[in-house]
């Protein structure tokens, strides 16, 4: 699975919430990383690791539930930005994995271990080891990632996204085995061009993929014209000038990466959108995608597996 | 005034509770500072700043007042080492603290700005901003400060004192301003070997005290015997092979720095030992040295401030 944080997660649960039947390796999203109090931040990566181990925080979405906040309180004291909020429990996480990655040890190594020492089961694999960093043209300019998204609350036009940093990226070996292992592929409904385009622009990785023998899936993030959260549907406005449709996210995805996709799980809220789609060159699936509770995650990854072993086509 | 952690702070609140008739600079042992989990902890600076601002941990004696522990939990979920017990507060301030210096702050800046912060009156300055650490050794070998002090509980005796570093290690430009300002130095009621020495051994730091025009009085750890928290009383039998008294205190700050201190502040319990702490050639001052409520903590730094403005002499 490629994934962002929020809608990466849940899909990711649903998975894992099918046991043994599945081996998960989910490929994480790194370019809304940051460093904030001199602590190395990994947003989406957390989401997921969190999700998986039971612990996330569901009044937020992010972060760790039964959460405390101290050491924030402590650091306004002292004057440090408070607009990303850190939990205490969070903190501890970034407190390790910023020792552990000043010790020299891989990206990829740390959250293993963590994930581990959490009780994750699934693997969770950064896109990367090496640096990228999403930046977002608005109106204001260039805008750090969490800037725009956080800080600012996303309330700007997002009128160009760029990944700092990504030319010299590459994937991990684990990454490249992952994909070249897989049986499926999924993206999940996270944000196609915060989220899931940085992962796809690796360099490598989206030969990887091509290259991979396994069947690709993505899950809309838009249901009934909305985006479950975050600014997906701002951005297929401003970015692309296309309506908040999952029949927009099709034609995204058929547009920058042709052919990748074989079939889009859409809500059945969008059925009527599902000829359109199939119009496009994939095939169409209707579910429904709405994963707020956990047996509806494990429901639609059952529904993904399902139809994954039919023959998608457009037709279909 | 030349000060420890616990009987430091304690003994500094009492002065700043005197309010604008006292200009206190505290330059506080960084030999017991360590790092962990990646952060650079400054256990004895932080517990006179944290009493100074009234935010102290009544309850333990470190750390801060109505501390949570959700980071420490989950440090200890990664498999982090939590014999030192980080509370989440405490954790912001040594976050803090490592991003400055990382950034390359002086210790002396960053502990300024931070005491600023939470509203300490008082200057607390770090003996030196070159790193110092206390190793004891006992018949275990040498032991890091902090291993025989919390992780061991001070079970071992302790045979030797060293601080590795102290020959590099220069006191700061505000150290030896506010020795050569000052109209009194206040020795607290520090533990000599472990919380006092190592002040006392930053290269330079000594001579400044000597030629300082001020008076210098310290207030004895040691009440009936016993002391009042930590291992001053084990370490005068173990290192000097002294009873555990201010008499042996008054000795051992003789021998050790001859003529430095003009008058030792005994409890009144102790008053019988004053004649022949008079003899080592020291003023002996009885008073009440049991500082745990306020307005002791003001009362003795009255009596002091008392007792400084007659002549001290051995015969008194």
């Amino acid at each position: 699975m490629l994934a962002g944080g929020f809608g990466g997660a849940r899909m990711a649960h649903g998975f894992v919430l099918l046991g043994d039947r599945v081996e998960l390796a989910v490929i994480g999203n790194t370019a809304d990383d940051l460093e904030l109090h001199g602590l190395s931040i990994s947003p989406d990566l957390d989401t997921v690791m969190y999700t998986l181990a039971g612990l996330a925080n569901a009044d937020t979405g992010w972060g760790v539930r039964d959460e405390t906040w101290s050491a924030a309180q402590m650091l306004a004291r002292y004057g440090a930005p408070t607009w990303f909020r850190l939990g205490d429990r969070d903190i501890a996480t970034h407190i390790v994995r910023t020792q552990r990655l000043r010790a020299g040890e891989r990206l990829t190594d740390v959250t293993a271990r963590m994930a581990r020492d959490l009780g994750v089961a699934a693997r969770l694999l950064p896109m990367s080891d090496d640096p990228v960093r999403t930046k977002v043209r608005t109106d204001q300019g260039w805008l750090d990632f969490q800037d725009y998204f956080v800080r600012r609350g996303q309330a700007d036009d997002v009128l160009e996204v760029s990944f700092d940093g990504i030319d010299r990226a590459r994937p991990t070996p684990e990454v490249l085995q992952a994909i070249a292992a897989a049986e499926l592929i999924v993206i999940a409904p996270s944000n196609p061009f915060v989220s899931v385009a940085p992962i796809l622009a690796v360099p490598g990785l989206l030969p990887a993929l091509q290259q991979a023998g396994a069947r690709t899936v993505a899950v809309s993030p838009i249901v009934d014209g909305a985006a479950l959260r975050g600014p997906a549907a701002a951005m297929l406005r401003s970015l692309e000038g296309r309506e908040s449709t999952s029949l927009a996210i099709a034609a995204h995805y058929q547009g920058q990466y042709p052919g990748l996709i074989d079939a889009l799980m859409i809500d059945s809220l969008d059925r009527a959108q599902a000829a359109q789609i199939g119009a496009l060159g994939m095939a169409a699936v209707v579910g429904d995608t709405l994963i707020a509770r956990e047996p509806d995650r494990q429901r639609l990854a059952e529904e993904i597996l399902t139809s994954a072993r039919s023959s998608w086509s457009p037709a279909r």
